[in-house]
């Protein structure tokens, strides 16, 4: 990789650009204690790893201090890189954080490209690629739950399960091999086989199929409150945000013919949209801001509609209800106010008094999740590349399978065996590529 | 102080909160290390003081790991409050930080105020009140010149000038209390008393005079473009943010009628205005512009007056050059292509070719500073709380003089001296009232 050269000393905020109490420089790379303690008054060469020393960033040119700070070093193999490694805790001033940094350029260090530091880890045996995937996902989980799951994945939960199936797969390796060596002996059972593919299939299936929950919990999923207007859409919208002001973000018309705005139901980030009222506008302004609304629905992963109970279902709403019964998530709004029984199909709910809500935010997690969401301990996935790779590695065992199924000769089912076992490597990196790992870690945080 | 209580144990993000590769999360008060430790899988408790322990924040309830962390524990006094602290350094993930906070505050933390670290460390003898008003001025510095003028106080440039005018004052009273106590032997010599008055006047003065350069530094000077309309202004108000891309902050019309934008000259920060042309606008809409592009004149620090160089000096020009030639700045642009010679008065100068850019550069920044920039080394004021006491010791010492050489009795002498030491001792936090405390610290950042 052009940029990766993991002997260079590397420099980079690890923290946001913003004035705040602290901000904090990481340092990695070959000599950078040498380098860095040679801009600081305290001894940081002689100081004991991991042990904060009190002291100045010096510019040793002009004698100035340039900032007042607590400095750490990490030495091999004991840092997250893995390599010498310097973390300088500085007061949180942007002109100061600048001065710093612009001196350690100036004294044989390099920016840090994004997730240099990680790279690092993994080139150096500190975390397989799963792990250091999962040092992103942590940084840019959304919600709670998001980044309990990353977190998993940080412990080596998915790493895990590919070692599991991968050390499966060695042992039908190695039971193929005996028979390519002994053909005369039949060591190895073929139905027994049958049965570990099997028993492979369905986990690295289970983890494939983990990707829809993983990345809906990490990228969100789409909400939409559609209805007639003056159903209470905009009132629901506004409890939605009531009960969770945690996670939402400014709510304002992006262009002025919906809202939207972050929510967290269950765990799981929602952008929710507030969209037009659907009926036949008057004027052309309307029309554009109804047909806007269509664009964003059909986005939608739960379409909540909502109809005004003190008013009834119209026809339009009938007819609706049964194209779209299954689809789509009724709701009977106002019903505090309603005379009329709750018609089937339809989850009564009172914006003003909050009644039916805790219902209705349950109803809109499982549309999402259908029903059972994972402990996440047994490992999700939230990598397009991780997906991929399992997808490789399910079709190469499919054609083992049929060649076993087949009675092909057991060179040949060896060999496909070889494509699972190198699609599993290339998850966990013990098999990788530069242009890989590059696209990988380009979209990290600097500093990571 | 009603939220000061520095027994608490208190907790802080002082990082900004924002995603990115590190959040530190700040904790301190009697019993905080065991509290944290219950929360961590390390051992911080039995852990070495400033030594990074490495392991998981874990809530003990439900036996949830919510972060992998390095936690190091410091304890009293060597720490930055004096009393028992721990720092956790975290993934920088905003619902991990949320819900380390969450957990924190479920177990006896409080949020800390802010300045709250600050003010305990004040409290607890680790800095006097000009190091500690130094601590935000660091991090709320706008530029390198100020951030080093406030880490020059935090070493304790400005404390260290208040205590040796303090010791000369206590020489001066001792010798009054000799002149009380033996009134016959004349011990101390009253001309010499008056030359030791004289160097403390003039070393308290000087000090309360940088109070301007100080505020200058930190919240910058207001520099503003004015002259008829095509005089080139816009594009001089370009080379200034081109000159300068790294302070630079958006860029935008706040009110349509003029641009703003910080820029750095010599280390000064500077609001630059380019403001509408000058002339008599022909609607509504223009006047109004102009009307408000005065108002901002009006607060310039430094007006730089634009003429175009290719067209000269119209009659209402010489005009403004006759009557504020001494106070505005007037730059004869467009100085590539003007045929006529440059008229006395005026800077010649080229936004296209950059000609003369320079020099324009230098002369904005000694208008402000009026060409003489301390060193800082020996302190330099930026605390409207700290200028107002050294006037207050100024007003006091003057009586001090006056009773001196009006031969008054000793023991008046006496009692309007110690009302200059209250003054200076009031700037260090020797003698401090809480209301003071809490208008100095409530402009703190949290976690600082």
């Amino acid at each position: 990789m052009k940029d990766y050269n993991t002997d260079d000393k590397i420099a980079a905020l690890a923290t946001p650009w913003a004035e705040s109490a602290l901000g904090v420089i990481r340092l990695s790379g070959k000599g950078c204690i040498s380098a860095a303690g040679a801009l600081f008054t305290g001894h940081l060469e002689t100081g004991e790893a991991r042990k904060l020393l009190y002291g100045y960033i010096r510019d040793p040119e002009s004698g100035e201090n340039l900032d007042e700070v607590m400095a750490v070093p990490f030495r091999p193999p004991a840092s997250y890189t893995g390599q010498e490694s310097v973390e300088l805790y500085c007061h949180g001033s942007l002109p100061g954080l600048q001065r710093i940094l612009a001196l350690l350029f100036r004294r044989g260090f390099r920016q840090a490209s994004p997730g240099e530091f990680t790279f690092r880890a993994f080139v150096n045996g500190r975390m397989d690629l799963t792990r250091a995937e999962a040092v992103q996902e942590i940084v840019s989980a959304k919600t709670v739950r998001a980044q309990s799951l990353a977190l998993n994945r940080l412990g080596g939960a998915v790493e895990g399960r590919i070692n599991h199936y991968k050390n499966l797969l060695l042992e039908c390796a190695a039971a193929l091999a005996i028979q390519l060596d002994y053909p005369e002996d039949e060591v190895g059972e073929p139905l027994s086989l049958m049965d570990k593919f099997r028993e492979i299939r369905e986990g690295l299936k289970h983890l494939a199929d983990s990707y829809r929950e993983g990345r809906i919990y990490q990228e969100g999923a789409v909400a939409v409150l559609a209805g007639c207007t003056n159903a209470g859409k905009s009132s629901l919208f506004n409890l939605f945000l009531k009960e969770d002001r945690a996670i939402v973000s400014d709510v304002h018309g992006t262009t002025r013919d919906y809202l939207e705005s972050w929510i967290s139901l269950e765990g799981i980030p929602f952008r929710l949209y507030d969209t037009a009222g659907l009926r036949r506008g008057e004027d052309a302004v309307e029309q554009e801001g109804i047909r806007r609304s269509r664009e964003v629905m059909d986005q939608a992963h739960v379409l909540i509609y909502v109809v005004d109970g003190s008013r009834g279902l119209s026809r339009e709403e009938r007819q609706l209800m049964e194209e779209k019964g299954q689809e789509w998530l009724f709701v009977w709004n106002k019903a505090d106010i309603a005379s009329r029984p709750v018609p089937a199909g339809l989850l009564p709910v009172s914006a003003v008094t909050g009644q039916g809500f805790p219902e209705l935010e349950q109803a809109v997690a499982e549309r999402v999740l259908g029903g059972a969401a994972s402990s996440g301990a047994e490992g999700i996935i939230d990598s397009l590349r991780q997906k991929e790779l399992l997808d490789r590695a399910l079709t190469a065992l499919g054609k083992v399978e049929e060649a076993v199924h087949n009675g092909l000769p057991v060179d040949i089912q060896a060999m496909e065996l070889q494509d699972v076992l190198q699609a599993l490597g290339e998850i966990t990196g013990e098999v990788s590529s530069g242009d890989i790992l590059e696209k990988m870690f380009s979209g990290f945080c600097v500093g990571k």
